[in-house]
């Protein structure tokens, strides 16, 4: 069967055709500029050659009709016709405590999610709201985008099922003691403000793959997973689940990151508010776009330029590598105690940009771990976005590389549901 | 020469008259309700009849004045007359980047204490707050009580010298990597929000008494010192310098805490602020007065309490439990980090109102990271307020209860200086 992956942004749509019988991407491509001049689609069926197609596209569901006649051309299309595809699989942000797996959605399920909006929004990564703000008409604060690409596939596909895969179900397993804030408990019970993490999708195809790389039941497999990009996160996955992870109630608790703050004290919040006169939605704006290693080096939020720049002797990009290399390193330790016996945790797992391409940054956060007998292979390490052991025979944990693949998880989420 | 220690509150004042000869606390006392209606003087003079003094104290001049008849009192009192004083000591809330150790007051530190009221109002304790809303004529935000004791003195003891002793100070010996946060870096250099920690006085203390039950030289301790309390804050410890805690720009940072929320996702500060139509100091309100165990459990701040109903059966109070020695647990994991060797960590500390009468919560917090090979001696654990080892033999860090002594710490410092 094949399966078309969507991931909906505001102004934006990644999507991917999977060949589930071997899990080969037949097709991806990008839609850009959804609702702003200069919108194109960039499309490549594998084994074509690759396009780029402006046009106008007012919004999400012209984005999809787009995708759709781009998939279908007789020319540099990858199927002859929609019959074809056997299913859909959306990327959702928040499932908040209603979706602990992903699900076909009927309308139910339209309906829960539609109650998380109220979350949704502050969950959003930041282009999403850039957008809000820049067309309210496009992308009104109680429609976010996901829902906009479900239901335009509803229109345009409506013999096709669909299937919602959350970026917060994974972490649904936690157990209270690490979602519950020292807050008034109200604030859970009524507001349902809790930890719930994201990159979900992303922790749970890494446990499912060192399951298959250790030989492994997944249900066996004990692991602390760093995704480590401009988003950053970390996991303790318990038996192949999450019982702990960095990101909070939205996507800017934990580490810090391209230019989210991650943890600060939260008086700096009303601090800075009450010192510049902010309202709420200019100091999440400073925090969310303008902070992590953007804030400490004043260089960038692309860590690339930053390692360049600290090569050529700039002492702030220098920290910020150093602030972000050091809170790496504290969650990795605060999450073995998660284990009773260090010999029980199978793996540290590194994926995502900077997890994926940076030899040195691993080296920097498990040369500073040698407290705990972690030891990085050199050699091994000298390695980019491939699957690869990374630590020495001798180190008391071993440490993998594993490039991540959302995509791949929400196309086997969805071909198992239908 | 006997010294004078006072820790001026916003509306009380406590003090303590110690023998430097021998260390001996001569006497004692605690001035509550300065410029509340029913102020009043609990004095003791060790040896003599406890006295309770009532009458109204308008101001932190009159309680200085009323401390000073207490100790002279021919009665009740501790010394013949003022001459025997030969020093005072001052406990200080905040001294910023000024002060990385105590200093006799003159003029420029007055003026550097006073360079330092913009971030203090903030760091004081939540009582100083309320009686700054409560009186504002009383305690003007550009005037915390800190000086205003100093002040107070300066006139009724002008022969005498005055000595600042900074919560902060201790804790100034900290990298850049530790007190630096990934916000934009000009609220740093232009508004000094960095890490600067609290209860610097207390982990100093432990620093140098775990010195000398070590028998070892401070330079060559290396600890991670708990103080938990209603207040908490944890410390690594290095070659007897402070390189990590767990408090930041603020005391709401870190540990959840009686009523302080500690770290949370700093979204939720706008979140909430957005829900409920809240203003800044509302808001700073609910997490430093509403939070903590407090807010989880429902109970109460006091953790004896809590453990009273988490006994009882109630579920949120045993959550609020949980939630504190859970996060106790990652701090001191995260800081092993800051050591390069599990051996060369001399010792965990315990102090403070929980730290040193409450086993039950050291057995919890130890007997839970048997991953780092740490082990507790449940006999020798069953202590309450002396000093002791509580580890077994076979621990892989040795653990201690120490209780702590801020106003001989201050002592100490004050008579090193005159």
């Amino acid at each position: 069967m094949k399966i078309l992956v969507i991931n909906c942004g505001s102004s934006s749509l990644k999507y991917q055709l999977i060949d589930m019988d071997n899990e080969n991407v037949i097709a991806k491509g990008l839609v850009e500029r959804i609702g702003i001049e200069g919108s194109r689609i960039k499309h490549e069926t594998i084994g074509k050659e690759k396009q780029v197609i402006e046009k106008p596209l007012a919004d999400h569901s012209n984005a999809i009709k787009s995708v759709i006649d781009a998939l279908t051309n007789s020319e540099f299309g990858a199927v002859s016709s929609l019959d074809e595809i056997g299913a859909v699989g959306h990327r959702v942000v928040h499932g908040g405590e209603d979706f602990s797996e992903s699900v076909v959605i009927d309308e139910k399920v339209m309906e829960a999610i539609e109650r998380n909006i109220e979350l949704a929004p502050l969950h959003n990564p930041p282009n999403i709201m850039e957008a809000i703000e820049r067309n309210i008409e496009l992308a009104p604060l109680h429609n976010p985008p996901n829902i906009m690409g479900i239901e335009a596939c509803q229109k345009l596909l409506p013999s096709i099922k669909q299937v919602a895969v959350f970026d917060t179900a994974f972490h649904q397993s936690m157990p209270p003691v690490n979602y519950v804030y020292a807050i008034p408990y109200k604030y859970y019970e009524e507001d349902k403000i809790r930890r719930y993490g994201f990159h979900g999708t992303s922790h749970k195809y890494l446990t499912h793959r060192m399951a298959e790389l250790l030989n492994k039941n997944v249900e066996e497999v004990n692991l602390i997973t760093c995704h480590l990009g401009n988003g950053s996160s970390i996991s303790a996955i318990k038996k192949g689940k999450s019982v702990n992870t960095s990101m909070g109630l939205t996507p800017l608790e934990g580490l810090p990151m391209g230019t989210r703050s991650g943890d600060i004290d939260p008086a700096i919040v009303t601090f800075i508010m009450d010192k510049e006169n902010l309202n709420t939605e200019e100091i999440s704006n400073i925090l969310n776009k303008e902070s992590g290693v953007l804030g400490i080096s004043g260089v960038s939020s692309d860590f690339r330029d930053i390692e360049e720049a600290a090569e050529a002797g700039n002492e702030r990009a220098q920290l910020a590598l150093d602030v972000f290399e050091d809170k790496v390193r504290k969650f990795i330790s605060s999450y073995i105690t998660e284990f009773e016996d260090i010999n029980k945790i199978d793996a540290i797992v590194f994926t995502a940009g900077l997890g994926e391409n940076s030899p040195e940054t691993r080296e920097h956060i498990i040369n500073k771990m040698s407290v705990f007998g972690l030891k990085i292979d050199k050699a091994k390490n000298n390695v980019r976005g491939k699957e690869q052991l990374i630590s020495s025979d001798d180190s008391s944990i071993k440490v993998f590389v594993v490039p991540t693949d959302e995509e791949m998880m929400i196309a086997r989420d969805t071909l198992s549901l239908v």
